[in-house]
């Protein structure tokens, strides 16, 4: 049997087996290594070819995004950055300023959200492979899961989506950038390129919770707007906020939806028009394509929330450009895409689509 | 400008510019993350055909030795293991058993020290590759760093050194186990294929710093062997304890002395016969042989550890099966490799015969 014939889930189910339980499935894994502290880490590897390309890709940039996107997983599991480690695979014919170029790009990220390179190692590789481990501090209370969504949830968007895919578009096909009106397609280009991880979420977010469970459960003071209805969600034991599930969109809206159900044990609705999309969608992309963009696109690298409506509605309102309630959680296990016009019939969102190495 | 013109070291000093400076130079960055503790990161990346083969090496044993060398950084940093991410990039045409017994070499030799994988990534990539970071906990005070050797220090080596690399060059040529006595050969081999972290030296050196520190400044029980003379190491502020410098051999103990000198900005006398050797060299190879073997073989991951000699003896003597002092740290900036017996010339050692990535 070989690797190609299962896929990369297939395979990854299989090497699961080889870690402890309680630390699979979520962006990064969580460690305690002390009472009141968690050390959260997660992993990247990058192959030249398969995950960026000199067409599409500067060195700058593609260290820009291999940082973005672990910054954004640890965001994703409500950690702080304490920094990076860098290994890199590089033939010895590659240029010195390529690599200092994507050294470059990395550390610009990681000073716009205050964090390191603290480590490396580089070798010798017939093959350019970047492997980026970052890792994070967060209170064992506010680690994000994703198997926490509850049934009556809303689905919180922290931006629009599908501006990284259509930015890739607009690389692969120069030409498209005369449909668009100027700056609109720096903006989506500049989308793909240069990433947010959104490490600014985190802190609107804690305050929104704290004072909603400060008013539930009697401890602080009143939160902005009583009255509030019975949660679904009883506090951890000896925590003193709501919970809450949620990962990034690294891999596409469609995909963190239907991981957060799958591990969650619910199904969801999702109000296509609610979704957050570019303003150049609206002349440029058929309502189709643009749907497609921004649910199957992938590397927005938003936050997808889940938790009750009413601090849900306050967050969307702080965060405001594009932040949205796009959706419920829902019994049963279906993600249903469905559209309020009643234009197009309910889809069925099935994990198939997203993007899968290995398979062909 | 291309890599191969400037080789791994150019290439690292280079890239170190991008990383804040008090956290390149050891086998592993530190992280404080509060007071009184410690976060202890460390990097490897390996290429198939660089760094392993499957003429030597099984996949097990690939996986065992990945894992080993970064719990040896950790070792050679004074830290205690917390995980290892593993990040794992692999052509469709691999073997989903060749993985799996990877996995299974990796996790053996974890669990031999109580630690685990805690996280990973699986990519598609034309040639294998094993990123793995590892971290670590550590007491601020019990950092073993390279940068802290002293005028007069003993240098201990916590083991025997050249079985690695003999151990290869058997695998390399299987005509050359003739030449040993049964069991010998396998010994050998072994050291190669499953070298063994020295973490176990770690609580072992606290407690013997900690009594001298103690029978120094007054604290607690006084030293095993009293009187003690003046230490040339005033204590770290705050610090119960010796100060110590090291890092592991597993470039070859050549390497760690020249690399440890370079970093305190002291020389070092290294005696050969003092250097512990596998007993099958005594017969199977020339002295020069053994000595070339032990000195620049690399692998062995012993710690090479700086320390007053006191305590060195008292370390040395606990430890045993080949722990021995072979050298001191002495003024200037060379390192010599005296023969005792003055049958060969004194060397002056340098760092140019270490392994060099990119360099042919």
């Amino acid at each position: 049997m070989l690797v190609r014939d299962i896929g990369e889930q297939g395979l990854l189910e299989r090497l699961q087996r080889f870690c402890p339980p309680e630390i699979v499935g979520d962006d990064a894994a969580v460690l305690v290594t002390k009472p009141g502290e968690s050390l959260v880490v997660t992993t990247d590897v990058l192959v030249d070819g398969v995950h960026f390309s000199e067409i599409t890709t500067s060195a700058e940039d593609a260290g820009w995004r291999a940082a973005a996107a672990n910054l954004s997983d640890l965001a994703a599991m409500g950690a702080s950055p304490l920094g990076i480690t860098v290994g890199l695979g590089l033939r010895g014919e590659v240029s010195v300023s390529w690599v200092e170029e994507l050294y470059q790009g990395i550390t610009q990220c990681l000073q716009k959200y205050n964090t390191s390179i603290v480590g490396g190692d580089v070798v010798r590789s017939p093959v350019i492979t970047l492997s980026i481990t970052a890792f994070g501090q967060a209170h064992p209370h506010r680690i994000i899961r994703r198997n926490q969504a509850a049934l009556g949830d809303a689905i919180v968007v922290t931006g629009v989506h599908g501006a990284s895919r259509a930015g890739l578009e607009l690389l692969l096909h120069p030409e498209l950038r005369q449909n668009l009106q100027q700056g609109d397609d720096t903006a989506l280009i500049r989308a793909h390129q240069r990433p947010q991880p959104r490490l600014d979420v985190l802190p609107i977010l804690w305050e929104i919770l704290h004072s909603f469970s400060s008013a539930l459960y009697g401890r602080g003071n009143p939160a902005p707007t009583p009255p509030i209805p019975p949660s679904p969600h009883p506090p951890l034991s000896h925590s003193p906020l709501l919970t809450i599930a949620g990962m990034d969109s690294s891999d596409g809206l469609a995909d963190a939806v239907l991981q957060i159900c799958r591990a969650s044990g619910v199904g969801a609705v999702l109000e296509s028009r609610q979704i957050s999309l570019p303003d150049a969608f609206n002349y440029w992309l058929t309502n189709e394509q643009a749907l497609e963009y921004a649910i199957y696109g992938g590397e927005d690298f938003e936050l997808v929330l889940c938790l009750p409506s009413l601090p849900a509605y306050e967050l969307v309102k702080k965060l405001g450009n594009g932040a949205a309630i796009v959706g419920t959680i829902t019994s049963g296990s279906k993600v249903i895409l469905h559209d309020q016009n009643a234009k197009n019939p309910d889809q069925v969102l099935t994990l198939g689509r997203g993007f899968q190495h290995f398979s062909q």
